[in-house]
């Protein structure tokens, strides 16, 4: 499916907001810029793209979002370079994903074109806004959900896809120590934990508020079936490395196909690490922990990027785990944001240049 | 939790729409009343509560509805007998059940009170939006959805809790056919399947637009891990009847605890009628098919009561299910809307007097 995009018309704000914001302290997803994305889709097709003052959105209260959680989102970022020049860092596998979560949704996806357009023309007008911080960048966050009504289980007939950006530093301050749940899941054979849709998230707030009791910053979802295998931690893809071996669990209809997980596995196999794309069954885990071989576990993801994981609960015991010199974490996440932060050779292309 | 209920008040409409509705033509929950109760949870706790003119909500681009699909619901009637009285079916069900919703989904419990004087509030004022038709009702929707603000993947902060109401015809015209999914599924093992949570809805949306694609009009769902027992039909739970035996799923974490499918179960025990709440192997139902002793299947919901299934579709077979004299479900679905039409006794205490 195509369209052509016409000019995408900007509607300025009168005032920037950039002045009032502290870009020393950013937190995450909290501060917005000054514009926003917006294009819909009724009456069959997606309607003429706008960018617009970022500003309340005002829908119907049938409006099915608010009843039956049809929704899907991107996480991306755009960073800023020593020289001022903007980057992404590969756009188009958020395109791709985004379409496979709105499909599984019943979403319409977007036309060929709309998606980076709409990013360019945005950023394009908002550009001021991306951090020149050290690890600070603009987090993008694209989303569609379903602005039409009705009170009846079924698809809506509109849909609003909005790309909003929020200057940010990281999502994780420090060391995260994580649980393996047992009771709780994430998503079921069949279902929709591959994509990136609303409910998805939500379902996983109760289980993490458990653990944050018990002192865990995230939960790390085993399978529904017998808890058996470590699968994602919800907001990141989890990496074991057991020995030098780096592992990570194949995606499947139950794990998103993290942009993150996939760059590392690609840098992994490029420079000769042994990699290990399987299923990993907690018990080996708790094995290697035991008995010393358990050298490192990490969360990845576009948020954090790259998180070390310094402790895990499973059952009632704490496994801690050793902070190697050679750590793959800190490779990775060193060699991931140089290529973003364009401060080193980028071998696969993924860097996007803004201009 | 308690709180004492401040008298709600009341903005009224200038101009009543009703004048314009065709009572004698109603579709499902697509025209909605006058007012809706509406209720804001914020500095942690739920606050004035007010019956306002049915209107757009007003929300920041970054509320996590649109982001994380935290949101639950509930779905229930108002009944108008012949003499003009109006009534609700076991609300107190609702109430109760809103809040076991909410609590998995991570969203603050309503205190005790404020459904059923925001619900009594908002009925008072739109009485008069009560069908007397027969066969149709006021449709009630209260949900509640994160209305709080940024992208990082937690609990909102504040939440919008809205009572809306739609004058409403029946949910399915005429019978049903189903089928039997056995690549997709609704829920996960200790997921969120048992709540009434938005997400859960729109994950069901594609697998049932496939399904439509072959003539069904909604899709059994089976277990995700084995696809070997009978689940629920997402808007409905299932009852199966074999010889004169009458069964259903228990519940469990992923199945709803449906009022409707309560009610047929304790009706169906008053009445002597063989009951077995027991897991449901497919593969009996297509045996018991094929030796002719399936005599029925039917859903159970709120928004339809009873749907007779006239078929159902397992891999490429379809099974044609007779239409018993004696059926169980017409019965049902005569005692159960005599007693919410307030046209026959009410042993169970069940109806609940509007005035």
């Amino acid at each position: 499916m195509s369209i052509t995009i016409n000019e995408i018309p900007v509607k300025r704000v009168d005032k920037s907001r950039l002045p009032e914001v502290d870009f020393d302290n950013l937190a995450f997803g909290s501060v917005f810029t000054d514009h926003m994305f917006r294009c819909t889709y009724r009456e069959g097709r997606w309607q003429q793209a706008e960018v617009v003052p970022y500003g309340p959105l005002t829908l119907d209260p049938a409006s099915k979002i608010f009843h039956y959680g049809q929704s899907v989102f991107e996480g991306m970022k755009a960073y800023r370079d020593s020289d001022g020049k903007a980057w992404l860092f590969r756009p188009e596998e958020n395109q791709r994903r985004l379409n496979i979560s709105a499909s599984r949704m019943a979403i319409p996806e977007l036309p060929d074109g709309l998606f980076m357009e709409g990013l360019k023309a945005l950023l394009e007008v908002d550009r001021d806004w991306i951090p020149g911080q050290s690890g600070s960048s603009l987090y993008i966050r694209p989303f569609i959900f379903a602005s039409g009504t009705g009170f009846h289980a079924s698809p809506a007939d509109a849909f609003t896809f909005i790309i909003a950006c929020a200057p940010s530093g990281s999502y994780f301050s420090g060391k995260v120590s994580v649980k393996i749940e047992e009771a709780y899941s994430r998503a079921a054979d069949g279902g929709t934990g591959f994509a990136k849709a609303g409910g998805n998230y939500a379902g996983q707030f109760y289980p993490t508020q458990l653990a944050a009791r018990d002192g865990f910053q995230q939960v790390i979802w085993t399978d529904d079936h017998r808890h058996e295998y470590i699968e994602e931690a919800g907001a990141m893809n989890i990496f074991v490395r057991i020995g030098d071996t780096l592992m990570t669990a194949p995606t499947s209809d139950r794990i998103l196909d993290g942009i993150t997980r996939k760059s590392i596995l690609q840098l992994a196999e490029s420079e000769g690490i042994p990699v290990e794309v399987r299923k990993i069954r907690v018990a080996e885990v708790v094995e290697a922990s035991k008995n010393g071989s358990l050298r490192e576990m990490f969360g990845a993801g576009t948020a954090a990027v790259v998180s070390p994981i310094s402790s895990f609960g499973y059952r009632d015991e704490l496994f801690e785990l050793p902070e190697p010199e050679d750590s793959y974490a800190a490779h990775f996440k060193k060699r991931i944001t140089d290529i973003q932060y364009n401060r080193a050779e980028d071998p696969f292309g993924w860097r996007y240049p803004l201009g």
